[in-house]
């Protein structure tokens, strides 16, 4: 199945307005590689029949499996459903449990109306795939030697629908299963992991490995095709092991999504909470680890201190000793992480201060920052020089991976102090 | 030029592998609809110089400006300008500007080498965009009647490239001067304000007027055509107070990126400060603040109390009546926006409280979120239900941009109750 070529269509005049991003194309891509198929083209069309159609035209000559997503719905009058039925010479009929469905939903709701219920019209003979999250149902249909799937456009619809019907449809019509794990690495970059692992990954046929860069850590993602998932699956399982042991304690998870992730289930295992105060971060490390369902049970709360004043009104850090070290400091991180442990009453204690640009405070360069941590009658510290060509946000956003790093070394047993 | 079709090739297999968003052509493609150019098609493709000529086919046959980004630079072996170069039967040159450049910067950094000096190799004859935001130069053409224009794919190094070249590049080709501005609105819907301004915007012919949808807010855009900027700013200004007058106090801003730039423009011109006390948002409110380089000036921080525990630890709210009213209450929001005005010293204090999903608290539907603003004695409070069917992260972020929008009609005069 790895060898059939796929296209990401996506329909909807929004995206190329660019008023927003075809995040649709990359997480379904993302979801494809991870069974092992490649997607070798994305393409974006508005709501428009002809040019759509002269891109299906296109896609079906280049392309094995294609998956439409957008414009399905009666916004758009079924614009898609409409076009890929009479490229592939499939009648619309009308699928009687969708309707039914529509039906309750419409006198459930105000707002739709009759119209709604030509979302019941579908391919003749495909599969529907009825949306649990939204209205418009999508649907899979093999025709002319090609696979073709729809799925709605608003990625919280198309995403989880994709997950529950796209994979299963699509592993179901190879034999060969193909399964994928993704190793997730903090601490050294894509480039290394690419040095340390060559040799090995260019001798590799099946199971595969690729390393790959994520905006502030790195993943290795190995592959396996088998008769079986659970014969793949033992396929990847020493390799996967034989990686980690030759990263050690730079990997932070298997299949987690990112860092706070991985933090958020020690926390949980150990039963113990922690707390921020951030500065130059503003709140991000807080609102990153509180983006996740079910993350009060490990995170109490804690303090945004952007100014000097705060620091000592919210936290009680002494106004003299900021002055005389400076806010971007060893001292001032160190107060940050053991005061506000000691306020909330967390086990934990994180403190973030720095620079995170794009102006300097004339002392330290752009992308200086301390992290700390307090815990246990200890803190520790890591100062961070990260470079004045760095992005606000990538300096922001780095500086709380490392939050979250110092947190799981110290709640797996590591040194917590490395070498930046 | 409004008429010519314009196709976004992004190159680069990274975005095939779902590893990163195609930010780029968003981007570009707002930017260009600024300009009254219609982006109608975006494609995404491999590194691979034969999927990539037959792109650049199919793209030269649809459109006639082709703009592409990624595959410049050494790890790609600058793939996009080879393939396009020779598309248009154009030898590649080397630009002598660029070369001393590279060379620079070969001799000033340990991470780049000699294979570096290739990226001075530029298509005969084209204009050279000069990149001050990383090494690979960007270039633009015009043969075989088409327009060829070419960006490096890492965002920060595109769209600011994009902007300072791409835009006036694109301008000079015509003499009519294309002028677009966005009016920000926020309390009504898109399609409410598309129902109001219907009529009117089916007769427009030039300037033209479109609403759109944002995530938690939506706009307007008016769009005039002229013989000069000047001459189309004059046409769009008599329409955009139009606009402003008949949408009155749910209009934010004109060409603002978002709620809280407005906000943090008025506290600046009235030199006043604000503080958060977030529980629900968990440090959303400030991050997205702080988002924003100079957020310093408006925002002194606060607290993000995630618990019942914090809400008293930090914030000193009595724990019987949280106990008593239930976090998630009219009271609960009163005293945290009260509280951190009072603790910080800040001229307006703001909380937040309320329940983002997934799990219920038993009592109240998830949606469910009181936002407080205590400011010059008084202390305002929206209730607002956002109804079960919304995801974690869109209550959030409309949380804020209610809390935003507090702030903005006390700061200009407005009455700060509204009904939702």
């Amino acid at each position: 199945m790895s060898q059939l070529n796929t296209e990401v269509l996506s329909v909807g005049t929004e995206l190329l307005l660019g008023h927003i991003t075809n995040t649709d194309a990359r997480d379904l891509s993302e979801l494809l590689s991870g069974i092992g198929i490649n997607v070798k083209y994305h393409t974006v069309v508005g709501d428009n029949p002809e040019r759509l159609r002269a891109c299906v035209q296109i896609a079906r000559k280049r392309a094995d499996i294609l998956i439409t997503t957008g414009g399905l719905g009666p916004t758009c009058d079924d614009l898609t459903k409409q076009v890929l039925a009479e490229a592939f010479g499939l009648r619309l009929v009308q699928d009687e449990a969708e309707l039914r469905g529509l039906y309750d939903y419409i006198h459930n709701s105000s707002h739709y109306t009759e119209n709604n219920l030509s979302q019941a019209m579908l391919p003749e003979g495909c599969t529907v795939f009825h949306n649990k999250w939204g209205t418009a149902p999508g649907c899979a249909f093999r025709a002319d030697g090609k696979i073709v799937l729809m799925f709605p456009g608003p990625p919280k619809e198309c995403v989880p629908m994709f997950r529950e019907y796209g994979i299963s449809y699509l592993r179901a019509l190879s034999d060969e299963q193909i399964v994928s794990h993704s190793v997730r690495i903090f601490g050294i970059g894509e480039s290394a992991v690419d040095d340390i692992f060559a040799e090995e990954m260019n001798a590799m046929v099946n199971p595969t490995m690729a390393p790959y860069a994520k905006e502030c850590d790195c993943l290795l993602q190995i592959t396996a095709k088998a008769k079986s998932e659970a014969e793949a699956e033992a396929m990847i399982r020493p390799v996967a092991e034989h990686v980690k042991e030759r990263l050690g304690e730079w990997v932070y998870g298997t299949d987690v999504e990112c860092l706070e992730e991985a933090v958020l289930q020690l926390l949980l295992e150990r039963r113990l909470t922690f707390a921020t105060a951030e500065s130059c971060t503003g709140g991000e490390i807080a609102k990153r680890f509180t983006d996740i369902p079910g993350a009060s049970s490990a995170f109490v709360g804690g303090a945004v201190v952007y100014t000097n004043g705060t620091k000592a009104r919210i936290l009680g850090l002494d106004p003299d000793m900021i002055e005389e070290k400076g806010a971007v400091s060893y001292e001032v991180a160190k107060a940050l992480a053991e005061n506000v442990r000691t306020l909330t009453g967390a086990d934990i204690g994180i403190g973030v201060t720095g620079l995170a640009g794009p102006d300097s405070d004339g002392v330290h360069e752009v992308g200086t920052v301390f992290v700390s941590m307090a815990v246990e009658g200890r803190t520790y510290v890591r100062e961070l020089h990260m470079g004045t060509k760095r992005t606000r946000s990538f300096i922001r956003r780095m500086s709380g991976n490392h939050a979250f790093d110092m947190m799981r070394r110290w709640l797996t047993g590591l040194k917590v102090e490395i070498v930046i």
